[in-house]
């Protein structure tokens, strides 16, 4: 295990990808704060460049880059947003990307990545195909790996929209994001906690995929084994960097049905009128399960992002 | 006919309808500017109070009424947005809201205006049977009957949001919104044409209502008859005072297919990540139909709204 991000490590980040990023919009909703009796703003993510906040953590890392590195490029293997990230940081900079994917990932990942300008290697759709080709592809390149969490800059990266959350609604009380690998989670306590040192920090999971909560209460990192949920972006486990710094900063893990992740997506579409995936709406469905104390509280979420395929709606 | 708007009209709207509206925000997407060639200004009044620009014409005609005037409330007969809009700015000056609604009105709107506060009178789905309804409503009650855009004062609320976008994108060589009864068009056109002498106006129409289109180019008020489109808040005929305003300020209406109303639909939610209504899509359909000459060009359009049925979308 490496060094730990701290906050400071967060505003360098900011000031290096402020140029590149969308400073996205806090939205709130007076019906939906009605309805859960808290004050809730939601930091707008699926607006940020490729629809997700998964840009940011790319971006800092493609730029980070001494320029000796950066020669070489970046790689990694995804089949996601961070895969369409990366190759749009990359592209910025001016220097290629490589991304392996399974190549049963659907056309639209495919085109979107391709169209960014990455060089796509196709591989079996297994972890340790993926892994293997990502090596070769790495030897071969000289590019450096970016993984899509466990990854110093990448951590910071995700930290910034918390940070920008935070100035522009003031002081939270709560501070929520989803859990999956841990990348947002991990940016975003440190954020809070360094900013606001009485906020609480309060993460939300599928609990079909709920193996970040059950490593948080067993304090052991459990890895994810056959998740079953709708939120895509939260299939994955905890990392050995995201997951100490989710035990120090994180104050508690909430865990909720697939049902109430389906109607707090849709709670947020016909209300905010913005489309947001199902992994951004698991923080709302945590409130309106009554697993989170908010009642009179101003909470600040992260909607993490808006990638849905739209010819597959749960409405 | 009463006296036309002018731009010194609207200006004043802006000011007493300020407090009460959102000043929503303008979006770009550079996917979509890349596809058509030109640089696009998307005014988000979907994100509107209420979902819809209907707010502002709403709140400035409650707001304009005098305190003997107001002191019996406004009536409407509308089973859409205006009613919603006429609702919550009647509730928010605390006065009584009288709305006429075909009984077959779908539960949604009834269970929306209701919980604004408003008093619905249902009747027969007929005009003939919801005009005599408000008729009645109108003289037992007293209320002011507010025509959803047939009005001054709506004329001159709906002008404010081309108003907001101009101010915000500087100059753009062409402002575009949608048709139905005109009360958005004709406030746009006054608002463009005062504020930038040479900017185009472009009013974009479905194929399958162009009732405006053809009084327009004939210069005779043609009403809208058996109207088939998916862009349900575009149904309606134009008025005494919206038809010489659009004569006078408007530079073409464009009319466009079905099929790229959907197009335009899902391409802005799929590129930007906001929900709009069919009705929103017309002006992009235009464009993406080569009805309107835009390549190079800065151009301001206005998302009328976003109340969609999730249960029955067109993907």
């Amino acid at each position: 295990m490496g060094a730990l991000p701290t906050f400071a490590d967060i505003e360098k980040a900011h000031e290096l990808i402020r140029p590149y990023i969308h400073r996205t919009p806090v939205f709130t909703s007076q019906s939906i704060n009605q309805m859960v009796g808290a004050e809730l703003f939601f930091k707008c993510e699926n607006l940020q460049k490729v629809g997700a906040f998964k840009f940011r953590g790319a971006c800092n890392s493609v730029f980070s880059l001494t320029p000796e590195e950066a020669r070489n490029g970046v790689c990694t293997h995804s089949s996601g947003n961070h895969a369409a990230a990366l190759a749009l940081a990359a592209r910025m900079r001016g220097i290629p990307a490589y991304i392996v994917m399974p190549e049963n990932a659907p056309e639209i990942k495919k085109k979107a990545v391709a169209g960014y300008g990455a060089r796509i290697t196709f591989c079996e759709p297994t972890l340790a195909a993926r892994e293997s080709t990502l090596k070769r592809v790495a030897e071969e390149t000289g590019a450096t790996e970016i993984h899509p969490y466990n990854n110093f800059n990448v951590i910071c990266g995700q930290g910034t929209a918390a940070k920008e959350l935070i100035e522009e609604t003031g002081a939270p009380d709560l501070v929520m994001a989803p859990v999956g690998g841990g990348g947002l989670l991990s940016g975003t306590a440190l954020s809070a906690k360094a900013m606001l040192p009485g906020v609480r920090v309060v993460a939300a999971e599928p609990a079909g995929a709920d193996d970040a909560f059950r490593s948080f209460y067993s304090h052991t990192l459990i890895p994810s084994v056959a998740p079953r949920t709708i939120a895509d972006g939260l299939l994955t486990s905890l990392g050995s960097l995201t997951f100490p710094i989710i035990l120090n900063e994180v104050d508690q893990i909430a865990t909720v049905s697939e049902e109430n992740i389906v109607a707090a997506m849709r709670m947020i579409w016909e209300r905010m009128k913005i489309i947001i995936e199902p992994s951004s709406a698991v923080p709302l469905a945590a409130i309106l399960e009554n697993r989170v104390e908010v009642k009179g509280k101003k909470v600040g979420i992260i909607l993490s992002g808006g990638n849905v395929d739209l010819g597959k709606l749960p409405f």
